[in-house]
């Protein structure tokens, strides 16, 4: 594939940013890759991992003639970092950033960049539990959903630009409004996180049940949520601060639907129950078929061929 | 490894039975496998895959000269196949069953049965999202937990064989009072799927995001969600009915916590959401160190390479 940017910064170097390395390598889809890291020890490894050709000890140096600027750090520390690279940047040049809300990033973001670059808001759907620049590998993106938020009036070449290098590393590309897009991943990915670290921290909390039973004896529901659960805690705390609106009305609803089924055990309710967990069964069907999970029991889970190390 | 049971009569063919078939097969632990299914499609592919040596249309059939027995329907079926085999059990079999609750199948199934037959139940914390005959593979047990909640009394030597033959399919056994198992799986178990059940439910009404946009964008917290919610809804509706008191309460404790983690979104209390957000994380570390899961990644999931067809 041809070089879509000569020059790519990328501002944090987590298990995203260390993804999009691989992956934009495996597809020769940028020239100089440059990174940036708050601490020394991840940018050593960056460079021992051959993630970055240079880092830097300040986001901007490592901006200074990028073509493409990714943030990836917390949503919460965007927009000091904006201001920071801000009169740093190349005209002409675009700012993408991969955060789990749009509109917050928006807010924060857009008031501190100049008229000469084209901001174009972007969150791929995908990751894993684990973070920092050693968890990163270039399927990661694979069949995963790349959603760009672009404001009115973007440059669409630079749009299309940045489509095509989420292409190219494997994702599919959608555009949508920032707020449409934040009520959607309250949904499917903050509110279930947030119940998911509930629920360990009530198994963590119980005396009764100790500790090392409730580990040894974790059978698949609660491991799948000590999974989702063990994601990087900085950037949750930051999605929830920022999606509050979202999330409150999602957690609003799921309370409510929650007491109907505690009410349904209580009263023995054996047909209401039957009815919703048949119903729940149908959408597992959906995914499926949408090509966005395996069928794959889930068990004896082994690491994706394709991995790199 | 030598046989240890003649001939086992397995009643239900399901995930757990044939997974048992198949393992006790694999380790040469049984002599003949004789099964029943209620309906004939059912027993047809367990003859078809090698499941049985022979099916029978009634439980009273498989039961006939059986060594062993193994209950493997739904919580809510026990009593009724219990009073039915009771009459035919040989002297000196040993009756066990595969429920996620044991003080209700105790209560179910215990008065029944003739003082000439132990009766050990059990509860292997193994499983996948699927159901059905065709879903058993032969190491679904390995290096999982094998529980059993024998009553005070019961013939040591038919609870240690019947825990050879569980250590024979790989599994790791462990013996407890069956009101501790009922509340321990209620943390680790039961109130983690019917939460996965609520929030795809919740999911599902949600009509400003359309149904193919939240199957679309599902990223991983809701995928791991909507796998967990497409179990068997009729072994979850039993399990719910039947482990009614420790669901409830861990259900209490649950909503407790949610609503002052939801407070803290609410009023922007960032350090509270860390620090609860660091703590789970620690959960899931033991669970790994514990064997009771691997490190891969949650990503490009790929069927176990020991998986039986």
């Amino acid at each position: 594939m041809a070089v879509l940017y000569e020059k790519v910064a990328l501002i944090g170097l987590g298990l995203i940013a260390s993804s999009m390395a691989h992956a934009m390598r495996a597809a020769g889809l940028a020239g100089h890759i440059a990174g940036h890291a708050k601490t020394m020890q991840t940018r050593q490894t960056a460079l021992e991992l051959g993630i970055c050709d240079s880092v830097h000890d300040s986001a901007v140096g490592a901006v200074i003639d990028a073509d493409l600027v990714v943030l990836c750090v917390p949503v919460g520390a965007m927009e000091v970092v904006a201001a920071e690279i801000a009169p740093h940047l190349k005209p002409g040049a675009t700012v993408t950033d991969v955060g789990s809300v749009k509109q917050a990033v928006i807010a924060a973001v857009g008031p501190h960049l100049p008229q000469s670059v084209a901001f174009i808001p972007g969150h791929p759907i995908a990751g894993t539990e684990h973070s920092g620049p050693r968890s990163g590998f270039a399927s990661l993106f694979r069949n995963r959903w790349w959603l760009l938020t672009p404001l009115p009036g973007t440059d669409p070449a630079a749009v299309s630009r940045l489509r095509a290098l989420c292409a190219g590393m494997g994702a599919n590309v959608d555009e949508m409004d920032a707020a449409h897009h934040d009520l959607v991943l309250a949904v499917t990915s903050h509110t279930p996180h947030l119940i998911a670290y509930t629920m360990v921290g009530v198994a963590d909390d119980l005396g009764r049940v100790t500790d090392s039973e409730v580990i040894k004896y974790s059978a698949a529901g609660f491991r799948d949520f000590t999974r989702i659960a063990a994601s990087d805690p900085t950037m949750w705390r930051d999605v929830f601060l920022t999606n509050k609106d979202a999330t409150l009305e999602i957690l609003g609803r799921f309370t409510e639907e929650l007491f109907a089924l505690q009410r349904a055990i209580r009263t023995g309710d054996g047909d209401h129950l039957h009815a919703y967990f048949t119903r729940t069964r149908a959408i597992r069907r959906g995914i499926i078929e949408a090509g966005q999970d395996t069928d794959a029991p889930d068990f004896g889970r082994t690491p994706p061929p394709n991995r790199l190390a």
